[in-house]
């Protein structure tokens, strides 16, 4: 089995959408990222902090779904990341209302000799810097380096941000990020920028408009997200996306443009379940016959022939 | 050969866009339109109305397209429609300076006999009163009749434009004009509702963001937009998709899902190729050839192996 390394916050959120809302639920990167990794064959292992107060019972279903857990510090006396976040009445921007990072101020990332020698490392959105020491403490480099990111980070530490996309593989942001990280309008100019930073994979994502992959021999890859009649929460949708991407990349072993293909569509598959339930609800409860049937509805989706 | 008729405006258009500005021009949905589905083994035939002021030698270039004009009035002493509009920075919004209807105010479209029978009617977007005028001054109903809209009709008829959506087989709208004609958020709720008005087919318009069709009977098919590296002018790319699908599923003569999937493409095509140059330019000089080369170019961009 091949080896997914995942680092990225572990947190309480607090919810609301147009649909509903919710009190402290689990939440943060890794939790998203692991659960759909999860779905296609490898045991995701994850790298995160957490205080005192997170619940036992939410790392032992993780362990449930084959996620490993030794890499989580928990620290004594610490409390959780907490983020807090209303969505518009469109879920497609949001406003933050609480920002807490707790015992996440103070991480510094730990490589259990376990986790060492991945096949490959998902960095989930965190400073640029821990991403950057994380890859460092690694014995040896993973076979793809997958990096999340936000304009937060092109605003306060463009610098460093510039240093860590130099030493991944696979960088995932949105639009706006990319034309904001490349000054260009048209993406496929963004994306062409972007990829002279030394990437071999660009995935720009659209939301509910779907997601890019380009490469640096100009190939591109489109994959619609599907139209869905009810959306609960797209917090995590970002997360689970990379998650599946990743899972699906680490299991087949294989990081050319084809297999990065199939995995955007993994990705897609991941991150249109999540948003059917608040939080990670949908992801701990999903079946692999439904995993398959949201891949061929996504095959459906844009067959044709002329 | 299978007959498509248009009914649409020919106008003069002053365009400005982040990429240039153009004096007056040809433009208005019908030789987009047309243009768009001449490729297609159509002679596709307008109805319309223009000036004395507008220059015969558009009128030759259709023709030489195979576009059939005996339906274009002309009208002694009059003025051709003018308008005229600048785009933001993203080319997705664009604001109206002008709009003189001119002889479009008073237009009465009359059917030729040798434009009686038509197996497919485009209805451009207009007045959707001259639109059911037009169904009903046929001969026989076509096969396929359908209808292009906009918001302005729901805000300023809605009670007419009820009663037209009811007499057509597909209606072609925007992202948010299907929301306000639903009063719907999710475009899945919201195309259930405006097919129960009857409709065949809907089909959803996202822009650089790609199609949807939809049918009565659940079945989902997107289009992704082409990344496009260069946009001049993206000016008539929802009428040329419009003349793509008319001319497409015309000359196929068939009027399934699966033939109305492959005719979103041949509109995808042609609107991707409308944005290329100003106005109608990319569509008068097109070759067969470069239709192919896109048509397999979209083919790719969302073929995958799970």
């Amino acid at each position: 089995m091949n080896k997914l390394l995942i680092v990225g916050s572990l947190a309480f959120d607090a919810i609301e959408t147009p649909a509903g809302k919710t009190d402290k639920i689990i939440g943060g990167a890794s939790p998203y990222i692991a659960l759909a990794a999860s779905y296609f064959g490898t045991k995701p292992q994850v790298i995160s902090v957490i205080g005192e107060d997170f619940p036992k019972e939410f790392i032992e279903q993780l362990n449930n779904k084959g996620v490993q857990t030794d890499g989580v510090q928990r620290i004594k006396g610490g409390k959780t990341m907490f983020w807090s976040g209303v969505y518009n009445k469109d879920m497609n921007q949001r406003t933050t209302l609480v920002t807490e990072l707790n015992v996440f101020g103070d991480f510094k990332p730990e490589v259990p000799p376990q986790f060492q020698n991945p096949d490959v490392l998902m960095l989930g959105n965190i400073t640029p810097t821990i991403q950057r020491q994380l890859i460092e403490n690694l014995d040896t480099r993973p076979k793809l380096i997958v990096m999340d990111t936000m304009n937060y980070w092109m605003d306060s530490m463009p610098e460093e941000l510039d240093k860590t996309i130099r030493m991944v593989d696979v960088l995932t942001i949105n639009d706006e990020e990319a034309r904001q990280l490349s000054g260009e309008y048209a993406l496929v100019k963004a994306a062409k920028k972007i990829l002279a930073l030394g990437l071999r994979f660009l995935i720009i994502k659209k939301g509910d408009n779907g997601a890019l992959l380009f490469d640096k021999e100009g190939q591109t890859f489109f994959a619609p997200a599907l139209p869905l009649e009810n959306v609960a929460d797209p917090t995590g949708a970002g997360d689970s996306f990379a998650g599946g991407f990743c899972g699906y990349i680490a299991q087949k072993g294989k990081y050319d443009f084809e297999t990065a293909k199939a995995a955007i569509i993994a990705g897609s598959v991941m991150g249109s379940y999540c948003c059917e339930k608040f939080g990670t609800e949908k992801l701990l409860t999903l079946t692999e016959s439904e995993v398959n049937q949201r891949v061929a509805q996504f095959e459906k989706l844009t067959k044709f022939t002329f």
